[in-house]
């Protein structure tokens, strides 16, 4: 090794000894007799003096060439700090190493992207995607890689306990064209043929429960060529598990033990165990959302009986047409948002369908002040605040709209509120269950009027129904529900997984209400089906978000600040500039040619 | 959990208290009153009793419907097996399990792949593929996926321990039209560019370490679009790792820590460490092969000068051409090798390039008896007898060629003859390293006449040339060796790595040797050009065939046997049918079309 110790290692007990250490020149002063220097690697920063009598001339010339990111190899004395200069914020802030010599390992040209911490402008995304080469250098982008490190390890450390396998499946697959588009390879073998890059491990994991590998886990990569939104990747990585022989709760139990570790380990909080659990019903009627947060309260309060008796017409035309009036009433509300205020909301709520938004402020002795109030006659006044607990000082938002339609402006309003008036501590942690999702909901596909208003599986077709719905199946679809359980970290959906069909009778049925026939199942799905019919165990599982995780854990906001080399949106690389042209001879080896 | 115990776990110390297990009918016996079942999971086979008193009637003759592969859920009391009825060989051979009752958790039709270790006949290859999820329930099966497994894990762990940070690469990536072909995926946003699936994260791994990782691994997936030999997969795995700051011996020192410590856990075998080291030229003078066998002796000779003092027209004009007689002395192999044996060797080694064979047998007071013999005079075969070290029952074996053909055969018919004369114990593991590699070779490209006899990279054009031989790139580029390492374990090149040019100058000067033009470097490798720029440290790295490494520890001679779901030799996979068909409006949406 170049060195003896790294950039974050000295401390004062080191002093009176010798030490070679290699790294990128952060910053540097020049205080005419000499040089001080922070040196950089990914362990911390050392303050390194060129200084007589330490240093030899030669080498504080030298020194004086040194500029930003130029990488040196350093020997030199460890010395306790003069007096007065000690750094507290340093972990080696007692110290500095007083050269006695060096060697420029190389130079640097100056930086587009400061690695330096000191930087204070950050550039571009743009900018940084090009050169990742010194993105990746900055501190924070160090410290978000080495938590995504950490966190996976802690992971695998944790199913290596438990007695699980891991085991590598494909990534040159079968198309199953369902649910989001496949990332496709032509065969050179076989002409006319495709690989697809897998969206996930699913049916290879059912095989290995049904091969009796009984606890499976992955580290695996995922492809989605989806319409990327801020939040998507093409290429994203989830930890996926299977379990055989066991229940719903074995596998929520497993995970919550995965929870309670990593964020003991990672963020040395105490989670209570068993986590919350609260089915998708529920999670609907009070938050609006299948993954709710749960960090503050601002639970939504239904008004549909009492709405349609005041004299305020869309109330009514909505009830009467079977819809909802629900609320939510913000304590303090009306102090924060001011008519302007409440002004933003209700353009942000057309962001979600509404048409406008009815409102309430408390003021003093329970007076309700409101675009909407005259309609209401004091009792109903007094009825509706008393439900939702009004006092002074609060505002109330009303959706009116079908049930679907309250959740989701009531979900958004609640977010955005949260966030707005800091309802929670952003350190806060809350992890939950959300649990008995419906089987099926229907298809909203505005490409396939075909397929408009038909079943689909709300989680994937292989999803097992509670054993107490399996009449539901053939009597009433819409009431059936699911053994599929998500995990929800701080109202972000951060795993989700499901038990499976193990009997061939019960998938027929699945696939019969999906409208799948018997041939389109043969052919997509034919081993699988094959598999249940040589002895397959009762088996379920999970995949949990690793880019999320490391989001969540990290406090980061942007997915690609948790991936070492992401895509765009538009799913470039802008720093290797793939995808790129390739040659004609390339493709004709694979027999396919360019048609734009 | 539906089960309390594994079928692997229970012991005579559990006798007198109630279990329940789950598993897999591996066999039944019928005894008239009652039913013997060995019971199977992924731990062991326990076996179960249906007998009364313990089983009630009912459950008696329920058992009798019982098959191969029905999967159960059985609960019982363990109990002491009856005298001489224990069964030394199994785990749990001291019980057995006295059922009380049990549940059919799901039927098996009759397997065509039996996954019973009692199966005596395994089916060929293809069945096994295509009921995939039959062959990995064999107990064979799942010991070699549970080791790789192991091996994966304690690799995960060493690195950890020693400060390696684990980073995902993209999958997704840039097609650079060098080495072996790449799988390319059509972008689907920016129609006629592709993507290529890596063949090896090295760029990336660069690019890390000028980002300051400094100690990067990864259990990297890779691709490789080549005709397939048996031994190859088109989708590999390989424990890729890199550091900066830090010679080759630093990179030597880490992978021979882990080949101790997987010794020790996986093997229980004492390395000692540090692994032998043998340069490539060495290699190629005693074995013939860069990736010597050193298992056993059998150590080529030269015979050069000696030769052509006999009449033998072959080795004059071979040697006057300014090629090589070598040849190798088997101890005892006259016995071992009759006249037919020869002969086979003779048929094997034209399989390599070869003539035919020249051979002597020693016999009695080191008289040579040979097809040659007459040629040779009395002084000289003593003389060649001598450097032989010939004793009486040997046979020794030559090959007159170029230097490198002489290599090749008798590398052939050393490893050869090893095998079939059983040289080493099969449990044997050799580790050792191979360096100090040649930095370029001459092309070899049918294909490509403008190619043929310029130089080419032995390993990429990225690796540094030992310090003393920089001045050979312009000198002497035959003479110049690489500071390149492999790691070899019984004749297995198990790994390959190099310390990589950090210099922008020494960079350019390889490309210009290479036949590399600017532009065609800015093209394909610009990032890690302009990322040279900015402060590369010296660094290097090593990567290691985790395929490899599970068959050599495991004792396993196909690849195919290590991999959970791999392809034929054609590159299909039999249990999915991939690659497959896809709709024609896949390709549209990607501007592709299929073009024969």
């Amino acid at each position: 090794m170049l060195r003896t110790h790294t950039c974050g290692q000295l401390r004062e007990s080191d002093a009176g000894s010798v030490a070679t250490l290699c790294g990128w020149v952060d910053s540097y002063r020049d205080h005419g007799g000499g040089l001080f220097v922070d040196l950089r690697d990914r362990y911390g920063l050392t303050q390194i003096a060129f200084n007589p009598p330490d240093t030899p001339e030669e080498f504080i010339e030298a020194s004086k060439d040194l500029r930003a990111e130029y990488v040196i190899e350093v020997t030199g004395n460890v010395a306790a700090r003069p007096e007065g200069q000690h750094n507290p914020k340093l972990a080696t802030g007692d110290i500095e190493l007083r050269a006695t010599g060096f060697r420029l390992l190389n130079k640097a040209k100056t930086p587009p992207v400061s690695p330096s911490a000191k930087a204070t402008d950050l550039p571009g995304e743009e900018l940084r995607l090009e050169n990742r080469f010194l993105d990746l250098r900055r501190p924070s982008m160090q410290r978000a890689m080495m938590l995504r490190d950490k966190i996976t390890k802690r992971m695998r450390d944790y199913f290596e306990e438990h007695d699980f396998v891991d085991i590598e499946t494909p990534i040159l697959g079968r198309s199953t064209p369902e649910g989001a588009r496949d990332y496709l390879v032509p065969s050179r073998v076989h002409h006319g043929h495709f690989y697809a890059l897998p969206q996930s491990p699913q049916l290879y994991k059912q095989v290995l429960m049904m091969a009796g590998y009984d606890r499976y886990v992955q580290v695996a990569r995922c492809f989605r060529d989806e319409d990327l939104r801020a939040d998507r990747q093409p290429e994203f990585t989830q930890l996926d598990l299977e379990m055989a022989f066991v229940e719903q709760d074995d596998i929520m139990g497993i995970i919550d033990g995965l929870v309670e570790k990593l964020a003991k380990e990672i963020l040395d909080i105490d989670v209570k165990l068993p986590l919350p659990r609260m089915t998708y019903d529920e999670a609907m009627t009070r938050f609006g959302h299948d993954a709710p947060d749960l960090r503050f309260g601002l639970e939504i309060v239904d008004l549909t009986d009492l709405a349609p008796q005041s004299d305020f017409g869309v109330f009514k035309s909505v009830v009467d047409a079977g819809g909802h009036v629900r609320a939510i009433c913000v304590k303090k509300g009306a102090e924060h948002y001011s008519r302007r205020g409440i002004d933003a909301l209700t353009e942000f709520v057309k962001g979600y369908g509404a048409k406008g938004l009815a409102w309430f402020r408390v003021e003093a002795e329970g007076k309700l002040n409101s675009n909407i109030a005259k309609f209401f006659s004091d009792d109903l006044l007094a009825q509706m605040g008393e439900r939702l607990g009004a006092e002074e000082g609060d505002l109330i938002l009303f959706s009116a709209d079908k049930w679907l339609g309250t959740c989701k402006v009531l979900h958004a309003l609640r977010t955005k509120i949260g966030e707005e008036m800091k309802l929670y501590d952003e350190k806060d942690m809350h992890f939950s269950w959300v649990v008995e999702f419906p089987m099926f909901e229907r298809t909203e596909d505005a490409d396939n009027p075909q397929a408009e208003g038909k079943w689909s599986a709300m989680h994937h077709p292989f999803t097992a129904p509670l054993p107490e719905h399996l009449e539901y199946l053939e009597s009433d679809p819409e009431k059936c529900r699911a053994q599929a359980y998500d995990l929800v970290i701080n109202g972000s959906e951060a795993g989700g997984g499901t038990i499976r069909i193990h009997d061939a009778g019960t998938q027929s049925k699945v696939f019969s209400l999906l409208g799948i026939d018997k041939e389109t199942a043969q052919d997509r799905f034919g081993f699988l089906l094959e598999a249940l019919q040589y002895g397959a165990p009762p088996h379920g599982g999970i995949a949990l978000g690793l880019d999320r995780f490391v989001m969540l854990f990290g406090g980061i906001d942007n997915i690609r600040d948790v991936i070492a080399f992401p895509k765009t949106q538009k799913a470039s690389d802008l720093m290797t500039g793939a995808p790129g042209k390739v040659d004609a001879r390339q493709l004709k080896e694979l027999a396919v040619k360019v048609d734009m």
